[in-house]
């Protein structure tokens, strides 16, 4: 029995399935579909990456997801976002799971499937990024709900993209098509839908036919400068981003 | 009585208005012509952006220049260059005027309304850059004066437009057209020269509905990066342009 | 006497020449040819660039290869990776090589004459880079031989192209030829192969002409981020990489 | 006439006087006797020291308090901690009140004349820390209230008596009294109170008859590491005070 | 049931204990009596403080030992030090405890019971730390063994001491007994052995008096600096010392 | 033929002989007293402490002085301080000399034979610090000629005493006993001047017994925060000094 069966069924919104060679697939969905995200998988993806950067069976990840997109669209159905307590959760889950991601101390593949409106973040700190000729990036949810965009997508698009490009795309809530994100930097290859995840799979067990510890020591390597990113400045961020919930809350607005 | 009337006419080089939504819009300017910068507008923009960041009506703030040009001609009036002493009052203000503008704890639009070949490290700074079809950076009076680039250009090239398109840029006095700038992500959008304010007014008037806390706070963790950038190089950077300078007046070029 | 007399005849993998002006050129090659790197270079160039670095009568310094690639092939001979003692070498060898270029305070132009299949890093801590036409960029041998890629190239392709892009160029020994290296800002001019020399000398002519204090204050300026890049991550790159072959010569492959 | 003139009579709660040689006094008082700390004199003591710090004829500045202590009473009026706008303004105020002590780029002579209870950060800040007998240093406020100490203090006691001292002295409310305080590094010397001021007048002077560039430029070369403890660490201390307050004003103590 | 239930007897070597107020008390133990370090502890430390910091329900947490020792012995059982397959696990535990230790985001209390010779860091990242007169401090497994003190004691003990005292200290192996350690920083308290747990007791219950959020945000405030240490130097100090012992397993000792 | 043999001779100001177990004595002297410092030990401890670091026979190092004193007295001789040209060489020399000494990567002890008024800073770059009781601490130079001491006394100070401390000692060119400097941890023991070196010589030789990859990766990992102090901090404070000296020359003194 390995590993993965004491975790492959404790996550109702990933899909785990493993390859022989160590390849592990991680589908997010809702009941199938594209995924719904909420305060409960917010909470759930913390533990969901822990499990797999715990695993040292697993060799190499790939992270997409279902449907017709990555992720677009958020309920508010589990966030508490307007009192100290309530947002509490959320900025100890929001700081726990970026770190869980750098965590994972194998090589991360991302086939991103379509549109990712919100937790884009989560793409950029994979190591190659693989995404469908309809994949747009935009950080939507944060301006619509008037509150700071303060959960590591202010500091890793000025780091992926450049500093005036990725505080721009935050503050117009840019649309960013896979095209104009491979120019810029954030995506490595544009794969027609139907052979994204053939073509992830091929990267994938490439890379699990290195030695184990060259792959994972190669991850260790590559992410040192993102691990101090997000060390610093995601708590400041969701801390700020908590007080401009807390003063939505009350109906401040101009 | 705003805020604003204590201090907007006390700027002899700069014009400011505010929309009733709180936009300020700066323009630079000398005579009501393109800027000339000299040593009287260093030391004027010291304060200028001191007594912006320090008025809290101000919601968002636009950034211009007049004429044909954003800033392209120094004049040596009002600088010492030359000796500890004079340079002093250069190597203070030129430290103070980058975290002052970077105190600005609003969203700053620069609207780039033509060249600019000094200073171009204020544009830099701005979380949005509109710029005008005319357009060209470039950082041609160090090198003329034979003196070192160091009062911040050095550090905020590389940054923008990565380290060795920023060290070739400031080395080889580069032209970059505003076409250029944008593929390499200094520019944001190149606007007709008779529509670049009415776009950054847009821009601005749209940010400044939502909640001032989330602006403020939003460009707080926007530029947590260039603030540690700023503080740990620019002070050196201009100690070693200074001696650079004292070299020069000795008469010791080859 | 000029210094540079003491030491143009010390390097038999350089060609040593330098102008009237100042301007020091650096021919790396094996036998004439293109260079073949080994145990015996990677010692060598440590003291090479240390040599450099310490001659005051250096103005600018232009590096380049010889034959038809700039540095593609690597020879086991003088490497010992595969005992902790043996890998001490490398480790300390590999730190050093980098800080010692860091430490020619002078002006560094690349002149890439063709492939740079290992140890494209030194390229990347130049000031300047021009290429050929037939210039391509690649991290080859790490991964062959089963290795973590911690030399260096883990940290500069990041900072120079991005860091997804610099990530996936690493994992998936990416072919960067010198159009595409030209447009993620790893290359700043592409010269055909018979005038690259002739435009490397013209630019460095040109800033022989700055004042001396002048050029050498600017390289430092320019790359105090480089420096503490080099000294926060190449220290535990080698460590990881030498752990890894290690490994490797256990026989312990998958 | 002086700058000094301009601002003197500025500052209801701090009396300036300025020697010949150039030493500010900076005595801070309630009606002339020990300070009551409350929201105005937080908002005061931002202009104050900017004031202070952009006034090149001050030389040296020497600290001190009124009567029988430094600062150890804190009074609600002028703060409004429990809403995201009120507290806004703390954030903002605590913020740019350490920089600007840092700002002050001459050198600074604390002559605590007792007990320091409350914003004992200030005094951390200064170069030399002269202590009467009766000084006894404390961070009492936060915890009576319930809320973070996040204002600097969580910062620079660690910096200055260590980390586990630091730590202890914050969460136990430790009354360090001012011999263990010299013992632990955080007092220079300990003066008997009707000398203390004459006793930080002669070092003060001692220092004026250094040349100006020199006791500044010292001043900014010992003072840079603690920009950037400051710049990095308390933005997000009062970041989270400020949510522990708003926690505290729902009453939701356990 | 609390959510202590589900892993108060996970671990063999911790008694866990919680307070009606929520003070845990984590007794290391190896049978009852002092903890015998291995490999299997090691392992076992990662997940324990793992849990410990993901129980919201922890309001203190109080760390102390078993018998005369806090921890003085070191087994090989569980360890494989000297393959680099073998070692890779002791490297990717040794990062993770230090991590999860500080991801306890409640304030730590360590009262040391007696000598501590090995792992001493783990106190060091006590907020609060007590010691029985017994108490000695002490680095000596590392240079018994031959192989570099790699695994944070390097790091913490200059941070708390000081650089040149905590050099010494681990170089030659010094004995701190409890007083030094006290006058030197390390330690807060010194409380007779009957009475050390009734005094750790009293601070928690008092600390858990406070509003939940100022104690958790007050930890995270207070360490921001340790885990940047953390993260900056002790993935790259094991690396070090898998060398070594790398290379004394192949009997190359002098 | 030892390695030693090839540079042995090369340094006037410093006798070198090294035991059979590889622990290396540098004595600084002047005609066998005490060094008098001057433009051409500055020079000549540049390569001194180079080439002590490129030789793998070295194992570890004692540092020493000559006669009564470490170093008291400083002899323009050789320093041109009030030129930009002139000072470019003590500037390019004093970064160097300071990691040429962290580039020792072997253990470091200094045993202090008495007073150090001057350079104290290599003392402090040591490992272990033994002293005499005769030793004094101060730093008397930089402010006898009125320059700004930014030579790294600025930086380690503060490191290895205290912030306050430490600003304290170089502000009042404090002399510190050695006694005092002991209770403060900048050193470790105290020794009769006649037992000195051979303390000393038995601390190295039981270091010398330790695997030499041991002893190696333990300096680096100990020294790591010493190198990022000295790269981030010592060319920024010896560019204001700079300054400050061609102030002085000016005759511009108050």
């Amino acid at each position: 029995m390995s590993r993965l069966d004491a975790y492959r069924d404790s996550f109702p919104n990933a899909r785990l399935t493993r390859s022989k060679a160590g390849v592990l697939e991680v589908v997010l969905h809702t009941d199938g579909s594209t995924l719904i995200f909420n305060g409960h998988t917010h909470e759930q993806f913390v533990d969901l990456f822990h499990a797999i950067g715990s695993d040292p069976e697993n060799r190499v990840v790939i992270l997409t997801g279902s449907g017709d997109a990555f992720m677009e669209t958020i309920n508010p159905d589990g966030f508490e976002f307007f009192t100290p307590r309530g947002y509490d959760k959320i900025y100890r889950e929001g700081k726990k799971v970026l770190m869980n991601i750098l965590d994972i101390e194998v090589l991360l593949i991302a086939a991103v499937n379509g549109p990712v409106r919100l937790h884009s973040e989560y793409v950029l700190l994979a190591d190659i990024v693989l995404a469908s000729p309809s994949t747009v990036f935009q950080d939507r949810p944060h301006f619509e709900f008037g509150i700071v965009p303060g959960d590591g997508v202010h500091l890793l698009w000025q780091e992926v993209i450049g500093s005036v490009r990725g505080r721009y795309f935050i503050l117009t809530r840019q649309e960013l098509d896979a095209q104009t994100a491979r120019e810029w930097g954030a995506v490595n290859e544009i794969v027609p839908a139907d052979k994204l995840l053939a073509r992830a799979r091929e990267i994938a067990e490439g890379l699990a036919k290195l030695p184990p510890l060259t792959t994972r020591y190669t991850r260790i390597a590559l992410t040192q400068k993102l691990r101090r990113i997000i060390d610093e400045g995601v708590g400041y961020g969701l801390a700020l981003e908590g007080i401009s919930a807390a003063d939505v809350a009350r109906g401040n607005q101009i």
